[in-house]
């Protein structure tokens, strides 16, 4: 991890099949670059058809997505929205748009992920929606949450924007919830720079989704042939991912094997690296939902296809927040660039000021992954550091 | 106009000089695909040194630059909003996200675009904003408007979607609101397929914008190295285009000039080949800003860098609803792709629906636009169809 010379970033956009060659038939083939053509038409099936996904619709981001489903869900001023805090700012923020107030969920201890054991107390009659977060692709406990959705009656929301092709007990995340958010941002496994999509798992919402998504209109049918013109129906934006981003993604998504197998490779590395130095560097990695040296060991057994995770994030988990500081450092003077993540939530100026005090509750594992987690570097063409 | 015999569809997307080098060059040598890089700031600065705008944020569309400028005045149920019936449905969506009434203000009766003299008995204490749209790209009088929002301390919008490279008394359009939005979507003169851009020219919104723009966060303060981390400051969305579509984008500004010149020729082929013909096919040529005859004598002389208008668009009236029907379908026989365009919003199903009864006042002109304009093909690679 100290020998490579030049300088790493934590992350890079690649290419990894036919991206230009689509991007030119998106002009030149099908005459089209704007939104809901060929290339989304054959991302949103891949991802139908694949992993049994309701109805899909690509959009220009994961934030996007979760704006989608909040007007799909109708949230309203006054309404509340259970999210873990330790999560991206677009999780919570796409809610706080309609005026949603959010109840913020803990961590676990040992995993960044939502503790969904706390949830249930969370819930009272303004709640309109459970966001789960899988974090680093790594599934929630869905059994739990759906049990939870269908007992008090409200909607659950998979945030999977760092979880595609990962399951929780053979079943693809994204396929649980009344809703789900993916995202393409360049920082994740498979991109178009920045992109999104939105599933519809529950058929009641299909409908009304399109129309969100076409700018509140019936856009959709008129080019299908089933009108003869549209008009504003709804509220709505413009969602769609241009067809440039989509032709983009659809090369990526031909290569989905070859890049999580390339990702894997880089994780079960770091993992075999770092297992025999806890002491010598002072970091105590964090299991990856089992034991690491189980899941190293279980890696080479379970199916590929199924498997829960999808490699990535690689963290290690410090004492302190002194220490990861003093970690980032010394790696920046070897070139190598390794990141934190994310800000509790519940203490952020946004919430501090417009929700009042009974929401700003302790959540410890939250401020704890705040402070003590370090990402290292991990993307498609990283060479290899540990050797 | 009868001689072609292939189909020749109402736009189409085009490349105009380095846009596959630049998006190689995003991806090979930036290396990032995400938003705000390289690219997005060779477009914005672009647009502030040759307009003299203010500050400019790219955004995935104009859609959301309008929402940006809902978010940035701080727009709250019960705000009224003066827009002009006859435009698209984002004009008007993107504020009633933020629970704002609309205020349609009539078409004048020779042309498209609002009739500001009809503006002013719409204000009211709950006016939060005054939205111009220059129709086709053809110049709202914003003296006119300019005075009114000084006048009455109401913020002035821009929406100048259509209306890249079009100026007002010498001055270019997006340069006179508080805020401007522009699209680049595929059917405008400049695009990437989905894109757009808020001008920010109220220097007091600038700093706010910036957040908004990235996720309600300071993430942009981050990256600049003005802050150790980014965290949650106020709402907003992921409103960056991609570096991809910025990369395409900035392709085609290059390229503007013969962009303009190429439009402009077409333009004036349609003007000339009916000018002759106005009995023979019972339509009737609308001035283009000034009488047709006018229009082609000037459109020699006037100084290309500051022309109103910008050759957006190519529209016939006819008299009734029935004639224009009438003659797209004649069109279509002979594989010519001719389009209406927008449908009144004061009636449409969205505001019949959500707004009182109060709003649905007779605005014939718009009417009369949304049944008898037709628009013509008009795209950089059209071939010539008057030969
Ligand atoms: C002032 C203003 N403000 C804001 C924005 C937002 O920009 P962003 O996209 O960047 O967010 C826009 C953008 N509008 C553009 C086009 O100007 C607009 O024409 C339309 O283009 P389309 O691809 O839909 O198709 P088309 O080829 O224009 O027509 C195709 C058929 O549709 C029928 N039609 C058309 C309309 C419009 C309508 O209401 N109802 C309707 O039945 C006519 C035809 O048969 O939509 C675009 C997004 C704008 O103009
Ligand atoms: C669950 C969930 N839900 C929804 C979405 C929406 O998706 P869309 O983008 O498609 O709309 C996301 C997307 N998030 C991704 C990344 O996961 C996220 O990491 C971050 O990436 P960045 O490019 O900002 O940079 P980075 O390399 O992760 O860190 C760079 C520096 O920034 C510091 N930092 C970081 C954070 C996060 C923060 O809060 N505060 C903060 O000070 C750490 C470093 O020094 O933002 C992205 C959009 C998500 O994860």
């Amino acid at each position: 991890m100290i020998t490579n010379p030049h300088p790493i970033p934590f992350n890079q956009p690649f290419l990894a099949g036919k991206e230009f060659e689509y991007m030119e038939s998106a002009i030149r083939k099908e005459k089209k670059l704007s939104g809901n053509g060929h290339f989304t038409r054959l991302c949103q099936q891949f991802f139908e058809e694949k992993y049994g996904f309701g109805k899909c619709f690509l959009s220009t981001s994961c934030t996007d997505a979760l704006e989608m489903a909040a007007l799909l869900l109708d949230i309203q001023p006054g309404d509340e929205v259970i999210i873990p805090s330790y999560t991206f700012v677009s999780s919570a923020n796409s809610f706080a748009l309609r005026g949603a107030k959010i109840r913020f969920v803990d961590s676990k201890s040992d995993f960044p992920g939502m503790d969904e054991s706390k949830v249930e107390a969370l819930i009272n009659e303004r709640t309109k929606a459970i966001v789960a977060v899988h974090y680093g692709g790594v599934p929630c406990a869905m059994d739990i949450l759906q049990n939870l959705s269908k007992k008090h009656g409200i909607p659950l929301i998979e945030d999977a924007a760092q979880a595609i092709d990962s399951f929780f007990e053979g079943k693809a995340l994204g396929s649980f919830g009344d809703l789900a958010a993916f995202s393409f941002h360049e920082t994740k496994n498979i991109h178009c720079g920045e992109g999104g999509m939105l599933v519809v798992n529950n058929p009641n919402l299909v409908k009304r989704a399109e129309v969100i998504w076409e700018k509140g209109t019936d856009r959709a049918a008129l080019f299908r042939g089933e009108i003869d013109k549209y008009g504003w129906k709804d509220l709505g934006s413009s969602f769609l991912l241009s067809e440039l981003q989509a032709a983009y993604l659809f090369a990526q998504l031909e290569n989905l094997k070859i890049i999580q197998f390339r990702r894997k490779m880089i994780w079960e590395d770091y993992a075999a690296w770092f297992s025999g130095r806890q002491d010598q560097i002072q970091v105590l990695p964090i299991p990856y939902l089992k034991s690491l040296e189980d899941s190293i060991k279980d890696l080479g057994k379970v199916e590929t296809q199924t498997q829960p995770g999808n490699h990535h994030v690689f963290y290690l988990l410090f004492e302190t927040l002194e220490y990861r500081q003093e970690c980032i450092r010394r790696l920046k003077e070897k070139g190598i660039l390794a990141v934190f993540h994310y800000q509790s939530l519940h203490k952020s100026e946004y919430i501090q000021k417009h929700q009042p005090e009974e929401y700003f509750r302790d959540l410890p594992n939250s401020d704890r992954f705040t402070d003590c987690l370090l990402r290292l570097p991990l993307f498609y063409e990283l060479p290899d550091l540990t050797k």
